[in-house]
């Protein structure tokens, strides 16, 4: 059943960590294999016996692989992808797990060789830790995977990396990448921008009041705390990124709360009370 | 072991139901007694047997109580005392479970019969579900609840609603009211704004995009509509009580998030990194 050949990792963080964990246990490929920028992470993946081996250069890692999954910050592909390009097995499939999809195409489609088939993905899974010791089996049950392939891809090539989210327990679902960054804008860029900006406020204050606000630390800002406690280089990345998208619901969500902010000034209960009726329905259609 | 002798609830919510739970599996009470406004909350504590005895007014509720713990909207704070005041048992305590304290003691301070004795209250506690049905064994444990009596207060009184928390696990502080509306408009009040606020944003987005934020819900917006799924009623009365300090706070985070859109928009990747760094520290500070 070892569907997937040979696959490599480049970057062993959270998504890729866990990635491996599924499938190693699973054992739907001959070989799997991983690098990472820093030595002390390839000592840990080989500590944790993540994968059949660690390379310490991106060249070795990808050499005789079906299956290249991108696991590093968006602005390190460029200098990746000169690295290994030359490297590569014809008909190389390539795919990411980035929560960016337009500008990152964009970037890749400068780079990638002819050969080599590019498809852009994005496992909606994760936690705020981040590293290969943070990587969970499981992590991706029932939850969503969206693939962005422009129409002329290789339609065997896209089906390849659906079946390797499908195996792992994904939904997998095809969409254009302007769209996905929109959505994702939304779901979850704005909520991380929101809760840094919040905790940063915070981080702000005088001492001693900061004192008390981490020792009552309540519902809400807890949970704010806890988003803004993601990786702070792949938020700045997916920030500058779609920044298009970003910017934009930022200005209604900007809007919205200045109207809240006008009710409780004119204390207009009517309105917060309505307000706060439709978003507890928001709730039950996603936990439904 | 029976210290609080007869304890009344008024308002069978969240919180009061999840105490009723806790103090009847310790059988610290001599008697426990509730009730609620609607006929049906009644009818589920009755079913639940929450308590001893469930009444359908509050003069009978109230009736040789020793202690009463209010937990009602505050707006309906004054009609029940109408009705309640000559029923008091004289050196009566009565406490309460808001998370706005200034107002409310004004409100009561106005209301309450001089030969009882009012101890404000807020367990900072609780999940986004209300009702008795959603209360819950073992809530307040580890948690921090604040006091904040006025300094001429019986300090009797003060220990004995202090024991009554301790008694079901939570950890007790004495803070003045106004410092503690501040606290929490940062770690509750604000945090909840926000959240309603965004998930108010989608819930006017047009229906087609709307149905895919649903469906791909992250982490992130998925935990803000946990947090803007709380009680309507609940949180308008917190918002518009706590209006000076909420209004402050909102003020700041949105010059903070103000000046996120503008990195944004320069691509100024340093201070993103910066900010994201310094919120990662201050989650490190409440989980140690």
């Amino acid at each position: 059943m070892q569907e997937f050949g040979k696959i490599a990792f480049l970057g062993m963080g959270l998504i890729n960590s866990s990635l491996a964990r599924d499938l190693k246990k699973k054992k739907l490929c001959k070989e799997l294999v991983a690098t990472s920028r820093s030595k002390k992470t390839r000592n840990i993946v080989r500590r944790l016996k993540l994968v059949d081996a660690v390379y310490d250069t991106y060249e070795n890692t990808v050499r005789g692989a079906d299956l290249i999954v991108i696991g590093i910050p968006v602005d390190a592909y460029e200098g990746v992808f000169k690295k290994i390009n030359k490297h590569l097995k014809s008909g190389a499939i390539i795919t990411d797990v980035g929560s960016v999809k337009k500008e990152v195409i964009k970037k890749i489609q400068k780079i990638i060789p002819k050969s080599a088939i590019f498809i852009p993905g994005h496992p909606i899974a994760g936690t705020e830790n981040s590293g290969p010791e943070a990587g969970l089996h499981g992590l991706f049950k029932n939850a969503w995977c969206i693939l962005t392939p422009s129409k002329q891809t290789n339609s065997a090539a896209v089906e390849l990396v659906k079946k390797l989210w499908l195996s792992v327990g994904m939904k997998v679902d095809i969409m254009d990448p302007v769209y996905h960054d929109k959505i994702l804008a939304i779901t979850s860029h704005i909520p991380h921008l929101v809760a840094y900006s919040i905790v940063g406020t915070v981080s702000n204050l005088e001492k001693s009041i900061k004192k008390e606000v981490i020792k009552y630390a309540a519902s809400g800002f807890r949970d704010f705390t806890r988003i803004a406690a993601s990786d702070p280089i792949m938020w700045r990345d997916i920030l500058l990124l779609n920044s298009k998208s970003v910017l934009q619901m930022l200005k209604i969500f900007k809007k919205d709360l200045s109207t809240i902010e006008s009710a409780i000034k004119k204390k207009d209960g009517k309105f917060l009370y309505s307000l706060f009726s439709k978003t507890r329905k928001i709730r039950k259609d996603i936990i439904s």
